[in-house]
């Protein structure tokens, strides 16, 4: 009998991941193993690709984990710079069109892993493809903008314009300001990180401010305007123009699933497949999908989202290529924990915001208290500020934002692994958490936030 | 009617949080609050004191949180330099010893806390009261050593022998090395850091050695030997002895309950007074104890431990005020989480070591792992270990143990609430923890630890 054939379609986190577990747990001779990649690279790491850009990160290929020639030494048949463009699932087959040499053919499936990822939002706005105007999606992404900075030179004024404040803008923006950059953030919103709520947003464009970058809250681009020589010389908005040598779009992503729709596959309400526990396409015994282009269910929510998020991706691939590979796995979901940064700001969240909670029903509480990450007298302790929201007489826990500096982001991961439990702020306040002065004040932030949350909880009455 | 009377023995974290705690629910015309303090300062930072000695922290005073004129003010009749000699608590009496004036009187309770602390184990060894030789418990007793390093003077060699290898040990080898002194850390155990397992200790004892620091193991001091001005001269060991201008004693504390025990208080295997949910003494209405005095339920364990902790002191002191004051709360226990630091090098462990375990009956799996703290292209990442250890077959989570820099310790808290909510490493594995590449590798060093200790649940059969 022929070995059993998996086609993996898309090399990166998930696909890859995937296709590697699934070749531990089985050999060559019982698994045939195909990958599509559309691009150039596999395995790399996106998240990298603002601390490539800004210098931190010296060189393209050390955001790169494997390379195409280490998957194909552990027998994996990874076909680069192919593009799956059908899939027919009834027939068993996607059809491949390999971009170098223009041959197109159907390559048949037993198993078929579908990691798509994601694709940037880009408006459809005049002058989006202007020269100058980079998304930062890709290591090719990545690439073209390191090459544009240098085709505007370094002498005179150097002005970047980033488009979006989510984690992608905040953190171009700190990039952009380490290459020399005079930097401006056009935000749609109210304040910059959407993720979190208004009021925590506000510390986040109150440092930014500090460190030297220009938000512009409220700014809806309307259009990109290029100068005599074609390339980019202005963004429009409804609130007035910015001048910009060089534009960065971090506008957020969505599910890449065209393909998948193309093919009947089920898509959530928000784009992305839907699958289940075991990351199997609902309805389709022998597909599985994983990575940025699924829905994942919210534990606290009870609901789908879309979270494009490469530890998301890597864990979906873990589960997938234990199950593909006779193996069992399951991915029970995500909290909504985010970490990111600008400059020294911290920046956390998990679980519902404000708007999170309403949307699905649930009455709430919220405190938020100011802290530090070491004890107050140990030298280097600086501020922190965590929100914490707890549901209405019960008081469990619904979500943490933290914004400060020196250790706040990661706090938020006791939040994170609280909400998986289901606790309660006030069990919360009995947590046995690390203490030395280096490292926590005697109480830590997190455990004044829910002590104060319990006050809130109880004046809130029942 | 006549206020109730609350009398505090003990004017630290667990005595003046309870007092503070129930002045906040109760004013001065419903509750009189008596509290004493044998010493000269109240609620001061114990933990602190080695970053005093070291420098790290400037002055004396920073360690202190709230002064006996604080206290005053808050309407607590606090009498310092004032030792409670004698409990009668069939009468509700003590009888107090004012130490300025000599005079000796009886004081009534209609409660009482006790908040004795703990006292440093002195071992009665020849030549243990010689001047040089220091205790680090108390804040007299670091401005004792402070004193005893202008003394040795900074000409020529400054040699330090640290008695102890545990918490205080390890943090005042590294207070003596900021001083100049060249170290020497006497450990009568097998590796340094008896509070992780050997093959973690060896880790602290390895980067104790990078840092200049000689660590002697399994050497029991059987003296101190003085030169002709009466001054510490060496330390005899039963391996040798080594010359000393200065000797920290670092060997731990036991609970001070002499006080308790004398007026038939309860006591555990460990010495410490024994109490409630509620941190009333057991078998006694109107008594409740709290912090390094008591002991604490180990929920892991399942047994009463003795950890002498201000963030345990703290929360008893706040549980105890609530309850005192007429409000409600508990302290449920805790899962032993530590953390600290010599330098740069981070140290933490929570829940059970390999041989508390095998002490409660449990078997058991265990898995170490390295990575980092960042994503390894990120610039700074250093590598970390992490030892975790689950039950065999069902796979729940006993303890963690973490040895590293760069955010090393505190990762341990997410290992502190998986133990809270009783999760299996299988359930850890799928935690939303923050990733960002300046915070994480896309796994957290904890979700890899899980994943191996998961294979070496499974790798061990059923």
């Amino acid at each position: 009998m022929a070995a059993e054939r998996l086609v993996v379609i898309g090399g990166d986190a998930a696909g890859m991941s995937a296709a590697s577990q699934a070749r531990r747990l089985k050999g060559a001779d019982a698994l045939e193993i195909v990958a599509f990649e559309r691009g150039h690279f596999t395995s790399y790491s996106a998240c990298g690709i603002p601390y490539w850009v800004s210098g931190d990160v010296e060189a393209r290929d050390d955001l790169i984990a494997r390379t195409p020639e280490e998957h194909r030494q552990r027998d994996i048949d990874l076909r680069m710079r192919t593009e799956v463009t059908e899939l027919d699932v009834p027939g068993r087959r996607v059809k491949a069109l390999d971009r170098e040499s223009g041959k197109m053919y159907w390559t048949g499936f037993d198993k078929l892993v579908i990691a798509t990822g994601a694709r940037p939002v880009r408006p459809a706005l005049p002058g989006m493809d202007a020269p100058g105007v980079h998304g930062v999606q890709t290591l090719d992404d990545g690439q073209a903008l390191l090459d544009s900075l240098d085709a505007v030179g370094s002498d005179g004024e150097r002005r970047a314009v980033v488009v979006g404040a989510g984690y992608i803008g905040v953190e171009m923006a700190e990039a952009m300001l380490k290459r020399g950059f005079e930097v401006t953030v056009l935000n749609r919103g109210e304040q910059p990180m959407a993720t979190l709520d208004p009021d925590m947003g506000r510390l986040v464009h109150d440092a930014m401010d500090g460190l030297g970058i220009t938000t512009v809250n409220g700014a809806a681009v309307t259009g990109i305007l290029t100068g005599p020589d074609g390339r980019v010389s202005e963004v429009a908005t409804d609130a007035g123009t910015y001048p910009a040598d060089v534009v960065v779009l971090g506008i957020g992503v969505e599910p890449e699933t065209a393909l998948a729709r193309g093919a009947g596959l089920p898509v959530g309400p928000h784009g992305g497949l839907l699958t289940d526990l075991s990351m199997r396409v609902v309805g389709h015994e022998n597909i599985w999908a994983g990575g940025d282009c699924v829905e994942v269910l919210d534990l606290v929510a009870g609901r789908t989202r879309h979270i494009a998020l490469g530890t998301h991706a890597n864990k979906h691939g873990q589960v997938i290529g234990s199950n593909v590979g006779g193996g069992y796995g399951t991915f029970p979901g995500v909290v909504g924990t985010a970490v990111s940064k600008v400059c020294d700001l911290e920046i956390a969240r998990t679980g519902l915001r404000e708007k999170d909670a309403r949307a699905v029903g649930l009455r709430y509480v919220t405190a938020t208290i100011e802290s530090t990450g070491r004890a107050g007298y140990y030298p280097g302790a600086k501020p922190m500020t965590v929100k914490m929201i707890a549901e209405y007489r019960t008081g469990r826990l619904l979500g943490v934002q933290i914004v400060g500096r020196d250790g706040a982001a990661k706090r938020v991961d006791v939040a994170a692994v609280a909400l998986t439990a289901g606790m309660t702020v006030e069990q919360m306040t009995a947590l046995d958490l690390g203490y030395a002065p280096p490292f926590s004040p005697v109480w830590d932030p997190v455990l004044v936030a829910a002590r104060k949350t319990v006050a809130a909880v109880r004046g809130a009455g029942s």
